[in-house]
């Protein structure tokens, strides 16, 4: 069996661990920083571990595709694999830690105006205090209870908030920290009740502009926004105006529905809108890594041994 | 019995529960927004809650000076009060959640580099990655296990951290989100062992420089800082040199030797330096502002009725 690893995150001691299961199951392996160097030898390969789409859309040889993100949208495509039946799994479950932190990150850097002090130490000024909000006592709704949602559930209870509310397509969610769970189709109820919104849902058919202009309005005017999934999932024009309009308190974006961001977006000077370029999950922390070589590792001896394999994708339903 | 109550930042329904307490007791007060505003009728008061440092350095009706902060060092002078065996009582206990709120944010925002994207989002660049860290699997060291420390503490718990090491006067604190507490005369041996140092001491003669050049160089160079106590507990200087050649990871001070921190400061443009303006604790926050008076009504209860009040100052040891 041939397998490529596609990626220049990957340390020596991620090397060896997967070259041990490799030699296991008497595999060989192809290390590449990107698609374009993966050496001809394995362009046949049977396995991919990494971002191989150049790859999967050519290769008939491909039965499994092991991608190191969560999100798999820009899979999605008909035209995606050569081989219809592909196995696709994604890395869901590394990026719950990483990306609940970067939550309460945002949040708590609206919400207490750090923002605003912040960005004035960088030019040398001593503000004035301004209006602070806090975690403690606050109405927090989660839109997608996957790992992201309740690794970030699991550190919001700390802070004491009022209540903490699941959204999810099935209205079921067996992390004790969520207050309540109901169907995703509850939200129109559950906005006008909600100080601080995390929105961390895949990027599918069903979530594309589930955050429209109507449901941005049912938001109390002092409430806070937070898109860690797909920048597809929210009205990003009908966002904006609110925030000119002071209709919301605040929104953090870590994605959208262009990435990177474009120079002339008007979301750069939008006001009370804090920006971060995609970086809630990014690979740079060791834990996520190292959680996600751990992942691949676990699927390889599965797929080896024609066991139940985690993390595989339904194309039908996008996640 | 006259009460004098200073500050702009009480809203009418403090005012009222604040009168119905008078009420009950039969005591008049006066509000105002500034020592200067204070009535001449009330000159004489025996009460004041409020920044009413001028009246007690020359008043010798005041029995009880009851200030909204935690830190009381500004009123250790021998000078502080006419009379001399004036009550003093802190707000000590109101600032927990708030200032716990602060350090998690300041200290994910410097370990997971979101200073740094969100600075260059500031100027609408689509930054890079760059290396972060995480709470989780951090060692966590808290200076000061009051109020603010457990609260911190509590909350720093569910980010899933190696451990939780807390040091104090007494080497006994009874709350159970430390993994280990120790006494002050420890620290050399937890410095070492630290990858987040969280100082919340109040400013006394015995924590004076205790984060010294000397201890800054026991601490890792990967650790990061972060001050919300006083800071004249922080060499300054030592703190900058580490800074600027890379012997620390990063520091967040929210409090300095001189406030609000002198223009010409080097601190200012010191690399890795979150500077925020002592805005931990402010009053802003209404759970902050609402506790702070109910303390200060349970206290004048208390005192109305002669019975032990809460929060009152031991000038000998400063807290």
């Amino acid at each position: 069996m041939k397998i490529i690893v596609i990626g220049s995150v990957f340390k020596d001691e991620h090397k060896e661990k997967i070259l041990d299961i490799a030699g296991k199951i008497k595999a060989q392996v192809c290390f590449a920083n990107t698609e374009d160097e993966v050496d001809d030898d394995f362009k046949d390969a049977e396995v991919i571990y990494g971002f191989g789409m150049g790859i999967a859309k050519t290769s008939k040889s491909l039965k499994w595709l092991s991608v190191p993100s969560a999100g798999v949208d820009y899979l999605m495509g008909e035209d995606a694999f050569a081989n219809k039946d592909c196995i696709l799994t994604n890395s869901a479950g590394a990026y719950g830690v990483t990306i609940a932190e970067h939550i309460i990150a945002v949040s708590l850097m609206m919400m207490r105006g750090l923002d605003h002090s912040y960005s004035e130490a960088l030019k040398g000024n001593w503000s004035s205090p301004v209006p602070q909000k806090s975690l403690k006592d606050a109405r927090i709704t989660v839109l997608g209870t996957g790992d992201i949602g309740c690794e970030f559930a699991k550190r919001a209870k700390a802070f004491e908030p009022a209540n903490i509310t699941g959204l999810c397509r099935s209205g079921k969610c067996a992390e004790a920290s969520f207050d309540e769970i109901y169907k995703i189709d509850e939200l129109d109820n559950v906005l006008p009740k909600t100080d601080l919104l995390i929105m961390c849902l895949p990027g599918t058919p069903e979530t594309e502009n589930i955050l429209s202009k109507e449901r941005i309005a049912l938001l109390p005017k002092d409430a806070y926004v937070v898109n860690v999934g797909r920048g597809s999932a929210i009205d990003e024009d009908a966002l904006a105006d609110s925030l000119d309009e002071k209709r919301l308190a605040g929104a953090a974006l870590d994605v959208f529905r262009t990435e990177p961001l474009p120079t002339e977006s008007r979301l750069w000077n939008t006001p009370n809108l804090l920006i971060t370029p995609h970086v809630a999950g990014n690979l740079t922390l060791k834990h996520t890594l190292d959680k996600n070589v751990e992942m691949f590792c676990d699927n390889l001896l599965n797929y080896a041994n024609s066991l139940p394999m985690k993390h595989v994708i339904d194309r039908k339903k996008g996640y």
